[in-house]
């Protein structure tokens, strides 16, 4: 059976404070709004869409970026979850197969349990996802009877003996498009708050001859973010998985509550990562890799056996090889650095290529920009940068090639060669203790003078 | 009516296991002292008295540092809480309104108890901070009467029921000056520990034809320092509370637990601060900037827009405009930085103004200090500092100015002139390979020496 | 009575998931198998014996690191810990006094637990370590009778009444080693996993007219290592006591969660850590020093009133002398920095000696390592050497001397003399103006081609 996705992402999210649409802020370095479609992404869905409204247009460029064949609906008013759903309808035009319903400030629904809930479907023609909650405070809850959900029941509207009911309603639902479409267009907003409520569609599927059911995933799972407190607990929820993952996973971590990793973070086994480390999106490493301390790492490839940190700062496109070590106070950018290359100092690599075995001076800069235009700077294999080598890209340093310390290279260095470019050493004696006696002087004077 | 406040920080504090007097252990990047000094602030008394003893000088060069209209009263013997809040009578000649007696290890009781207790003063003539505990263990125990405070009484003297009393004593304290000190002048030592006890005012308040009452406050107000641990923990405590605080004003924090902000920080609204973050005295952050992760900040400003590090440093002085960047690496001190000026990488600037639009190279140093004085540095508006520029301090660059990457600038660059400092590039031919030779030969001499 | 160590570290560890054996990953800086044989050297034990097994090669190599007077045991196949015991015989042959048996992935018996091992031992034949456990669940019971140990019985063969006990078997056994000899050889393997057991020899000393007791230790003291998230519970289990220890001793920490010391790590009282310290090994801190926040030391000695960081990265070898700075993005690393003498930014120095009272400025590096050899830097007192100063090793600067900013120093500078080695700035008026009204232009154009 194929499936779509519908993600509602259309709310303000008051409560968050903030000029940001509440599912664009970030869990793990990805918008919430990617957790949920992630969710579903397993699935590979035939169809995804976003209903958006505050904020749509930054909300659906999010939302692109992720996947730029997901589907905007815009919802113009909030008038309810049920309401949300029905500006999909467009967009699944022609779709037959089943729908399911996501939250974009709900991220941490699993694969699996989306999964089930396609299963479940088979069955039945709506399924409903709850959860056991440890307090079921005013959560709605569900009602069995044996397989079958008979209804959802809100807190205020509950008897004694059905709030008594733990399973509770996550709002995530599962049905058959048409399904969901037909039983949507009989939902009323005859309540309280004038609202349509997607959970209605439970009732009216019995009333309509349909049949409903739910599936229990872990309460944890349908976390939603409402604050910026509770997105704080859903990076911690998250943390606490990844991190747990990682040590199954043969990952040495000293001190695990200090390492913060992405959404999409791959780390090899037998790679170690010391205290305080953190890793923005898109970053693998290896296996035998050592990550030291208070090492940044983004959109970058870290090799087996390389060394990393104490300080180090990888950044988009750095490169790292098999045991070439990057060390404290460097960053690299949109770099390859050679096997066993060595880059140990407060260093700035940035759009560069280095060989293999080279030897990288501390304080050496490569000098990529000239205000308007990024450059590259080639580096050969065992080549010798000596410290505070100024490299003027575009420049290229061959194989084997020397540049000796405070020198400036603007024009290439061929193989084997030796560059300098630096200023003849001249000492002028007693020129230093006349210098401070003087300076000393001229302390003493100005002192004297505040006096 | 108008109000004076007495802090108590005569103690000497030797489970503390330390040189410095405790009252001037840190929290949240000031002395205790401060911290019970600041719960008073709100009510703008009219004077402020702290007795000091142990470490006498050093805490009142503290307490001037931090207000240099506080008062100072000497207690040369440590002889009880009554005998130290008499010597503070010189210090109130004259004064009529209310005194409060405050602890300078207690550093948390909220302005809002104070007020309370200023309130309560006018229907009573003592008035006593209780808290009710958790666990009352030792404490004195509050026995009331409808909202009359009966009397004290010291856990050993407890009889069973008193001891099921859960309100407890803080020894906080409210009354009129001239009222106190009468009291006071009745409190006898004829006590096990021979020490004239401020809690007897109650007892004696009564036998005089007074009034007593008691105002609550939450138990974390109440908390006292009396080791590191406990000083750790008041930190803890602190820092929990402004993390929650900083949530609630619609900041942003990834692992709110890796932040530690001072007693005065300010963050702007949407503001975003990274995993392991610290924060100095005197910091204020506008909204929409971003702190990356490791970066420190102290003594600055940072405007609306602007993104710092990760790993930058901002010391006191730094001022940082809209939309400007310092990046990894970077040590900013007593410097203006402008709009939308960039430092990205490996960068000193101290004592200096830099223009907007200005983007200064990696590894670029302000040469301020010549041994004895500290000069200053002006770069101009979209002037572009090569890599590695030494700016030797004083010195101008001009609007729009260039400096080649490597020079060293020693004097002023007008506007729109590219100011070069470097020795020409000279590349010797296979000299590297010979260096190379030469060096690896003599370094298989020395291992089979070693052999 | 003389003692002898074995150290049962043959395991595999497969649920550790890693290449490495199992005792030689690390918790505070050292292998879970020295952690085993400190708890052990207050005995100063007359034979230490390590049983290797998986890995051994490395294991030995380890455990002789550690102490090169360790003998090693092959254990070739993997028989139970009777069998492993029974592989030290050879080592211990003529050794006539007390043998405890300790194993290599238990890393915090403490010393005072074996020293009552050893005391108890002179009333019995056997002695064996146990522990209350809060949770008994599946670990053999101890069955006492008086203070007689009567049996150890397994989990899976206990009666209720004997499942009730709480008093659990840690494996850690302390017998006369011919006792011990002589009754591992009458263990059998006649059980399900067809192993021999240690714990049979309770049973057998009873059997063969000997006695049995047993000692009880702290349940945190037995745990034990098998999986990468047990070894990251033990880090933080060591942490926690560190950390209680430190502020015991009058150390302040801002934030003790966020400091990790090593296992030998000593720091004096009065000394202030701030947030985000990390301590390798061999690190020792004198009193009133300031750690300041995100700093790294290995292998350093601090002295009294130092200051470091933060950011400052101290590597092996680097002796700080009294009231020296070592500043933000500095390293150190087999250098001895004088007393007073400051490097506060963005500084490499490595292999060097720096006089008391010098000044080292910013972005200043040793160029100690010429690709084959690392050479030595020697700078006197009171000197002054001016920021990107490359000192291009081995050189020498005198008392007094100074350097400008930028030069690079080859040879050595006598006292008192200034050295310069930087090329005349030339100020070119307008071209600035003009460069970047080309690069403008260029930009321009390629946008318009692009589009």
């Amino acid at each position: 059976m194929s499936t779509a996705l519908i993600v509602l992402a259309a709310g303000q999210g008051s409560r968050m404070n903030s000029d940001l649409p509440k599912v664009l802020h970030q869990v793990a370095g990805a918008p919430l709004l990617v957790h949920a479609m992630k969710s579903g992404a397993a699935l590979a869905p035939e169809r995804q869409v976003v209903v958006v409204g505050h904020g749509g247009a930054q909300v659906a460029e999010a939302a692109r970026r992720w996947d730029d064949e997901i589907q905007i609906a815009e919802q113009t008013e909030q008038l309810g979850t049920a309401h949300a759903v029905a500006q999909a309808r467009p967009a699944l035009d022609g779709f037959t197969g089943d729908a399911i319903v996501l939250y974009g400030d709900t991220p941490f629904i699993s694969p699996d349990t989306i999964e089930q809930m396609v299963q479940a479907r088979s069955a039945h023609d709506v399924v409903i996802l709850g959860f056991e909650a440890a307090d079921p405070g005013r959560y709605g809850r569900l009602v069995m009877n044996g397989d079958k959900l008979e209804r959802i029941v809100e807190f205020k509207d509950a008897t004694e003996a059905e709030r008594a009911i733990t399973l509770c309603n996550s709002g995530v639902v599962c049905a058959k498009a048409e399904v969901l479409f037909d039983l949507i267009d009989r939902v009323g907003n005859d309540n309280a708050s004038g609202e349509y409520y997607l959970t209605d569609i439970v009732g009216l599927a019995w009333d309509t001859g349909r049949s409903a059911t739910a599936v229990t995933c872990a309460e944890s799972e349908t976390m939603g973010v409402n604050t910026r407190a509770q997105l704080a607990e859903a990076e911690a929820e998250f943390q606490s998985k990844m991190r747990a993952e990682m040590l199954d996973n043969g990952i040495t971590m000293t001190a695990p509550e200090t390492v913060f990793f992405a959404h999409d973070t791959i780390v090899g086994r037998d790679t170690i990562i010391e205290p305080n480390v953190v890793f923005g999106p898109e970053v693998t490493v290896e296996s035998g890799a050592t990550i030291r301390a208070f090492s940044h790492l983004e959109g970058c490839h870290v090799s087996r056996g390389a060394i990393i940190g104490p300080y180090a700062r990888l950044r988009p496109g750095a490169e790292i090889s098999e045991h070439a070590h990057i060390g404290n106070f460097v960053e690299v950018k949109n770099a390859m650095i050679g096997e066993g290359a060595k880059a140990n100092h407060l260093t700035y690599i940035g759009d560069a290529t280095i060989g293999k075995g080279t030897n990288i001076g501390a304080g050496t800069i490569t000098c990529n920009y000239d205000g308007f235009f990024k450059h590259h700077t080639e580096i050969g294999e065992n080549a010798f940068i000596g410290s505070s080598t100024m490299l003027v890209a575009p420049v290229r340093v061959g194989h084997g090639a020397m540049t000796g310390s405070g020198s400036v290279i603007t024009t290439d260095v061929e193989d084997g060669a030796l560059a300098l470019g630096r200023a003849k050493q001249v000492n002028k004696p007693k020129m230093a203790f006349k210098l401070m006696d003087m300076l000393r002087a001229k302390k003493a004077a100005a002192k004297k003078e505040t006096n």
